[in-house]
């Protein structure tokens, strides 16, 4: 297995000011998978659900080639459970509910095929549960990109620090990055956070676009400015999904094929958010994104001569 | 006279986390003028300023190519000031104290040599006088650009409106721009707004960038992540002056020259950020200005292929 995605397979109660979806699919790992499955044949999902999540998406997930020999069904329990509320500005939202059920004691097993990925995508979950994964790798995949939130830098901070020794991208929101380093400066975040570990660090600013920041080099990735943000949830993800599917099809990890996933991963978290949950890319075809893609690229595209 | 700015020329004290300053030159069209000075040989200025005002300032000014005709200066009265901190994030701000002084019944006269100007920046002032300048002249400039304010949204906002119909591209932020269409999206406001009067807007989102609009097309200038942000006071009109400045030189109002524009304006006013007031501005070298657009260049260059 080329690409090995870990993290939640969930359902979100959402309400936004353009609606309200009760008990949508939802998880990290369900949209990172979703979306790496536009760029790779085949992938391994990493998570624990419980037998009241619907069947009929985990065969439209096989369908799409993601491989659910790691997906632990844990029979009369329940799967996690978050509930959430936007506010009008779609920066921000409220979680009203979050109920781990069979997140409370997840442990991860790695399934023997996985062992030899060379891309591991370690979606938002406890530290200890990122590291756990990483553990269980007979070799060192090729590229370990970690995605975490603030809940961890407020209660496992010392677990998130032993695994950010251990990966090589790091993606965090601009706050996240503030809160992490204790430098308001994103230039001197990014300096202090690869300090920590990973090489290359990623601050998604959502409607405000991406940084790709690796030593001394640093790439920006617009937004793409949306006539109607319906549902931002699983955006974060969803650009996770596209970044590390693109590297994973193309299998360069250099920073200019870096810079493309992140116009892949930036592209694929818009169309995320023009519908609820992950409805849109259940939907979405190659020629819309390769459209996409290219409204990306016009975005910033300018030819200019140097001014004096 | 090809290039005509007004607004206001003033004293700002200026507190921010990186420290203070008390009554340093600043201005709408202080900081327009010089920005603009380093792509035109010359422009008229149309302010008021009272006779506290540091002469070597002037002279300063009238080096570098800025025709002080249209300043009129007031004898035994004081010249506008403003005061202001900057919160921890820099991107946002209390005034504590504006003295209105001369600009209280400041009643522009446009002198018989900017009469023929070609490019026109009304920076931001009372709708009212921004309309006086326009009325003035005996024939329309090729280009009008007008910033504004949410202040005079509150405050003047049928005057606003009338203004808005005499100009070709307004410049205002974010917030403004959902203020002034009752629109969060950015790409519902822009609709909204260019119905109002301006073929272009352009929407100013500080550290996030700035987007240009015209039609159904929009283009997005990044801007630069800097090491420190020590005062950001001036920096939408050293935008607006660089981005006039770089039209005016080129004298090309296409939409293409308008992306050369935005990113020459993002460019200024990211040095505009380094230093207190107009400090950085006056020590800056054509040299520095090349080297900062290819660094903005730079961060957004990608070469990609379609993905399927």
């Amino acid at each position: 297995m080329n690409l090995v995605e870990v993290g939640t397979v969930a359902f979100d109660s959402i309400e936004t000011p353009f609606g309200k979806r009760d008990k949508v699919v939802g998880g990290a790992a369900t949209y990172i998978s979703l979306a790496a499955s536009f760029f790779v044949k085949e992938s391994g999902l990493i998570s624990v659900i419980g037998d009241d999540f619907p069947k009929d998406m985990l065969s439209n997930m096989e369908n799409k080639g993601i491989d659910l020999q790691g997906l632990q069904i844990k029979e009369g329990e329940k799967s996690f459970f978050w509930s959430g509320k936007y506010h009008y500005d779609m920066n921000s939202r409220d979680t009203l509910i979050t109920d781990l059920n069979v997140l409370a004691d997840f442990d991860p097993v790695v399934p023997t095929d996985y062992h030899n990925c060379e891309f591991l995508m370690l979606g938002n979950l406890a530290p200890s549960v990122q590291m756990s994964v990483i553990d269980q790798l007979p070799t060192r995949p090729k590229l370990v990109v970690l995605d975490t939130m603030n809940f961890w830098m407020d209660i496992a901070l010392d677990e998130l620090h032993a695994v950010l020794k251990k990966i090589d991208v790091l993606t965090i929101n601009d706050e996240e990055a503030r809160q992490l380093s204790g430098e308001h400066s994103l230039v001197k975040a990014a300096r202090k956070i690869c300090d920590m570990g990973p090489r290359i660090l990623i601050v998604k600013k959502g409607e405000h676009g991406a940084l790709l920041f690796h030593g001394d080099r640093v790439f920006f990735s617009p937004a793409l400015p949306l006539e109607e943000v319906v549902d931002p949830t699983g955006a974060g993800d969803t650009f996770a999904g596209g970044f590390i599917g693109y590297l994973a099809s193309t299998k360069d990890i250099s920073f200019d094929n870096m810079k493309r996933a992140i116009i892949v991963g930036s592209a694929m978290a818009s169309f995320a958010c023009e519908k609820f949950g992950p409805e849109r890319l259940l939907e979405l075809t190659k020629d819309e994104i390769d459209t996409r893609v290219r409204e990306f690229i016009n975005l910033t595209e300018v030819d200019i001569e140097l001014v004096s």
